[in-house]
């Protein structure tokens, strides 16, 4: 289903021979419409991909026609070359199209610092072209896997439309805006605007909140088109809805198949006196490789908590905290609480609730557990 | 040597009994005067152990007459109870040698949430008492190991007067101001505001810039506590420079022996147009857990460096970036500069200089790759 899933959209995906093992790594989305509105948020890493760079121009027109994403090659710190690849790959689709360039946005994922075969690349977009197809959105999001075991797909049907998408992204995995590749696409009839707002409200509770590894990627992208081929217009907050669902759906897709994870870690901060304050703890915690391994040796260790809370500048008295771990309150006002024994810890997901008892705003962060695999995945030559 | 180094001190290490396995769990060092001056910095971590806060107010009346340390637990997150056992402490030593517990500093490391056996430590401060010796230091440096496998001391001697130290720390090493446990001695004949004006000055550029696993510790605490008794009143910018080495060469061999590590990764940053832009920069490619999977593999995997940088506010062009690894430049401009198949990473010693561009600053943060052994050794229960 995918993005395929809405009407007024087709898609592919092939080898186009980019990746040399022979895998699928080139997908391509169209919008047929009648509408052709489009919004987009983007890495904020500020060392950013040609792509991104290109497709940020793009969306600033409004309209985008199609989408045009490989795997196999981040196609960044490529320097000029490596932007008018990026451009001569969206010239190739308008030209095979008969579409402009301007309307084309280009998504790329995969090593950085190395330019596309553009001899595989250009010829493999007319065939991508070729393979269009209202059933092609399964394809185009295995196409644009990298270290991802599973691709990922997540649809939301409402009364007479559809928001459909598709994501990418195993490592490298931390908000910047995104952290991976998405396209989602919808056939409300909706535009522009309404687009950006729903988007943006989604990915600050969703992608935004997802932090396997605190490594943000130079390549994140989220696009979101709409075709308004369902003739339907719905309000604001049930899109809006809709659009985080399908978002925070694809968000739990990327935790679960986060490179070399054993755990799947939900941080709650609760109590907090701000949503910034609860959001700067809960990325605190995520990001602490002591209580990450802790948690890999399934060890309810509260103290590496704690100790990654006092490292922040949230409103909070350290003889307050409270936190626990999958239900069991280890740590009471800051220190021993209920026996940690009877944490029980054997299953992939851990949920740890830290109590800052300093408010009532709140706020969840998703990341993993530090395991020997994310190391050996990430220590390979060229990983 | 260690603290006992500089004339008019004593040290002891002993086994308590407060670690299970009976190794050496309990030093003391004291200062004989003729003076007693000292200067303490503290974890800047908000959720600080008793043994802190109680020798943050010793601290305050710039008199120490000795320093009680223990490892096997950190007295951290242990509520009233825990602050009574390390007042009671101070109370033990003082009593023992019959000085003021106001004057006695307590600093402990071990495992967080855990009430030290004071059954075991008090009996112990009056065997520390009577093991006191002009030869002690290096037994009281083996008393404070937790996970380091090597004990770590360090001396300069100048004309006439000479500062030593000791330290301990192999994990939860990440700058807060310390990250570890250290005591330097000097029988140099300086005031209060001269220590703490060297070692403040020492600190910010050594330990502070030490950043293993990025991971702030409850109890970091360094110390540096002066007898007089040589006589010798040096120069403050000569003083302050033997602290520095001091620190430096402690901080080193933190590094060195950091838990699981296979590599010791100098990252230097130059070209930044302020310090705190190059430190910013420095500390963001240390912790960046892909980067150090990638050294750990002997990849010299420059996009992660980039990508690293890309998330920091300082001042820098992305397409004026240059990233040297081991000595070749294979970053050049924001984009590939010469073959990485040059770089030889067989040593235990990584050097990555990041070129901003961007002015004349400098600074140099070091860091550990990231292992299995790493999260093997931090997964175990109740490491």
């Amino acid at each position: 289903m995918s993005v395929t899933a809405a009407q007024g959209f087709t898609a592919s995906g092939i080898a186009a021979g980019i990746k040399e093992n022979g895998n699928p790594d080139l997908a391509l989305v169209v919008n047929n419409g009648p509408r052709l509105a489009a919004a987009g948020v983007f890495t904020s890493n500020r060392v950013k991909a040609a792509p991104v760079l290109w497709s940020e121009q793009v969306l600033k027109g409004g309209v985008v026609s199609a989408v045009v994403l490989n795997s196999g090659g981040a196609n960044a710190c490529t320097g000029p070359k490596g932007f008018q690849d990026t451009h001569a790959t969206a010239e190739k689709v308008a030209e095979t199209l008969d579409l402009n360039a301007g309307e084309v946005a280009v998504a790329s994922t995969g090593l950085i610092g190395v330019l596309l075969p553009m001899d595989k690349l250009l010829p493999g977009v007319e065939r991508a072209v070729a393979g269009l197809s209202e059933h092609g959105g399964e394809k185009a999001a295995i196409a644009i896997k990298t270290t991802d075991t599973v691709h990922k797909t997540s649809v939301v049907t409402k009364d007479g439309w559809t928001v459909g998408g598709m994501a990418k992204g195993a490592g490298m995995l931390a908000p910047g805006l995104a952290t991976m590749l998405v396209v989602l696409t919808t056939d409300a009839d909706l535009d522009r605007d309404a687009l950006d707002r729903a988007l943006r409200a989604a990915t600050r509770t969703t992608f935004d909140r997802v932090d396997s590894d605190g490594c943000m990627s130079t390549n994140d992208t989220v696009l979101l088109l709409a075709s308004g081929a369902s003739e339907v217009t719905p309000k604001q907050e049930e899109f809006a809805e809709a659009v985080r669902a399908v978002c925070d759906d694809l968000g739990q897709q990327l935790i679960q198949d986060a490179e070399g994870a054993s755990k799947d870690i939900k941080v709650e901060v609760v109590g907090a006196a701000t949503e910034d304050d609860a959001v700067e703890v809960g990325r605190s915690i995520a990001r602490n490789n002591l209580l990450k391994c802790a948690i890999h040796g399934e060890d309810p260790n509260w103290g590496r908590v704690l100790s990654a809370i006092g490292t922040t500048r949230a409103a909070f008295e350290p003889d307050q905290l409270n936190v626990a771990i999958n239900g069991v309150w280890v740590c009471k006002k800051g220190g021993v609480g209920e026996d940690r024994d009877l944490v029980d810890m054997r299953y992939r997901e851990v949920h740890i609730v830290a109590d800052l008892a300093a408010g009532t705003e709140t706020a969840t962060i998703w990341t993993n557990d530090l395991t020997a695999d994310y190391v050996h995945e990430n220590s390979a030559y060229s990983s």
